[in-house]
């Protein structure tokens, strides 16, 4: 299997089981309704390592930030970085019709155009752009310094994809209040363009004047974060 | 030990906590009424862990799509199927008749007959035939694809059945939504049937109408995530 | 360290954890108070797990209906089963006064006696002799049985004792409901003695007229399971 | 990498994923607003673990309590005792700083200051010197105990660094209810200081009458943890 395939397996198994639990959360009728923060974050963990599981040949990446900084620090290829991203963005595109096939009753059920919205990607509790920014930089350097020192940590052993499965889980438990821890841009404009392109009944606008922060947050943390691995671990 | 006592009493396990805890979640006065859908997907989860460790010996289905999946793609003899699916039937039937002993007193003070109905079988949030079934091939397709990734996945060595839990709770938290996740014909249609036999009072019909379709959608599903994990991991 | 010291200080810890968690959701005024039968059911799982790293030398049993079932299928001596059991009732006693210690200032501003003893020990949902008793003889069964699965599990390996933990939250969420799970006669005798000799300011009775049923149904429940267990596994 | 610098950036992460949690939960207009007592007991967990991760070549203290009662059974040197506590004390003030900039938008909503406290450092439910003060050394004296068990003990293995955060998290949801458990003096003045300096919008005092109590407590229960561990395990 290619590493593109590879990638694109992931992310899709990651958004569908990620922006599926925020329809199931969200959406009117379903069963889980209104379940809770435990239980978005807990399985957008899971959803995580299930990724991680499915796209193990290629690094299970799943995110362009990630891709990004890894490269930037000398431990990926640049050369494989464009296909990468393309793959990350394509799978998570793809979750989120799978999202938008398994839940399809529920859409016409569901009135506020900003909840459909909101389960295919992130928004901020308060509109900021400096403070917004800031905090997607914050979660996702938490990310890829965090899955960096699991990933080097031999205290971990075969406990790693479970830990940063747990580590996702820890952002978006403690981190995730101010804009809902996009930290990945696949995760935020994948479903985003298919909220644009699909035909949900009463949907609203994309909110395309937001779509930037959480492209630009995430890169910008997750290279702050690898480098300052490097500086300290190095 | 025979590999159909295995699956029997595996399965038995798998339904007493499964169902057990939709008994907890749903019947009048019980402590744990009314706790929420992570109780209910956590519980599952681990009732599939329990499950596991009870029949590692016949590796564990507990699942007839499951195990004609794995059958279709060369990995486990036909010849053992039919005696597979008749051990794991009579698991659930059995697993559900200890529910209903368990929860013996509930049964009456609970007023409503379709909650009764709810503890032993799935129905859907909003009844629609394809898609529902649609909800049902997504959810198994995830269930077998992920399961054949895990047990093929070096990464994750004695970490296995808990991965596998981990999975169930992760299905059950992102796509249980529209139709509650039998994911497996006998967890559906062995409680169905110990529902329709047992003197439970004040009890109303089976709902024989949908229980089609959480067996024909967890085979196709199973199917489709053998297949395509054979040919892009085969 | 002798092998009652070590049943003492694991049972010590088991009751200080356990009891602790159903104090901190029932007293008034304390900071988890209503949280929730997710947070009672793993905080009891979790209370299993540290009794297991501190009692690990003694075999962790922390339950005389699981040392009597061990000594009745010839896995554990009978010659140590009264120096067990009156180590674990101790270590249940001192761990339920540390739990009225560590709470100290929620007693008095708590009303509800019943609500104090429920801190303590156990009581039915639904009050029938019959039923409670199959309730704490199924729930224990499946304690033993999954015990011994697991203990003899080669999957498992190290990650023994967190399974166990886990096969402790599951019985709690999916077979709690009608009793609450005493599943252990030291958890619930050992407190209920505390109970009755502590000064726990407007405190009721002991409900001796229960105490019974805690003891009999798990010790009745765990010979099912190890002699089912030595049957089908043995 | 100095041990110091380990200690500084485990313990800020330790507060970033901590206190973070605790903002997430109190401050208006927070996704994860009101989510209850199992986020916050199941964050600082995962706080820990990522911790653990992060400062695993100094041995991962992160808590002034565990390093004085490490030195004082002969388990670390005294020579690095006041590096540790001031890296640790550091490391606690600049993970409450990043809390502060990742919840900035939050802080000029909420009204409370008394909440707004909160989020830095921990406060009892009844106010009592003597009950709090014991309710903190029983607390800490179970970590630190429990840190010990887990440490030394062979059925662990690499599950280790998980084990201690469920320890914490365990601790939490059992032993949480009074005082909110600080049971590491820098945990609580580390941000208690921030508190003070930081240019809070609307806030009220640091609460300093109480300040000694989540320092003299947990060492008294560390100490008290360490000496009993080696008179037991020796």
């Amino acid at each position: 299997m290619s590493v593109y395939l590879s990638e694109f397996l992931g992310t899709m198994v990651l958004i569908l089981l990620g922006d599926g639990v925020v329809a199931g959360v969200l959406l009117k009728g379903s069963k889980s309704k209104d379940a809770g923060w435990l239980v978005i974050t807990v399985a957008w963990g899971l959803a995580v390592l299930m990724g991680i599981y499915v796209a193990s040949s290629s690094g299970a990446h799943m995110n362009p930030a990630l891709t990004i900084a890894l490269a930037a620090i000398g431990k990926f290829s640049w050369a494989l970085v464009p296909g990468y991203i393309l793959a990350q963005m394509l799978g998570a595109f793809c979750g989120a019709v799978l999202v938008y096939l398994h839940y399809f009753p529920h859409w016409r059920g569901t009135e506020d155009a900003g909840i459909k919205l909101g389960v295919f990607c992130t928004s901020p509790a308060v509109r900021s752009t400096p403070s917004n920014f800031i905090a997607e930089v914050i979660g996702t350097f938490m990310l890829v310094f965090g899955v960096l020192v699991i990933g080097t940590n031999t205290m971990v052993a075969g406990f790693g994809p479970f830990a940063v499965a747990l580590l996702v889980t820890s952002i978006g438990l403690s981190l995730g209040g101010p804009t809902g821890y996009a930290i990945n841009p696949a995760r935020d404009l994948g479903p985003r363009i298919a909220h644009a392109l699909l035909p949900i009944p009463g949907k609203g606008h994309s909110d395309w004047s937001y779509a930037a922060i959480p492209i630009v947050g995430p890169v910008v943390g997750a290279l702050l974060g690898a480098f300052i691995y490097r500086a300290v671990y190095g």
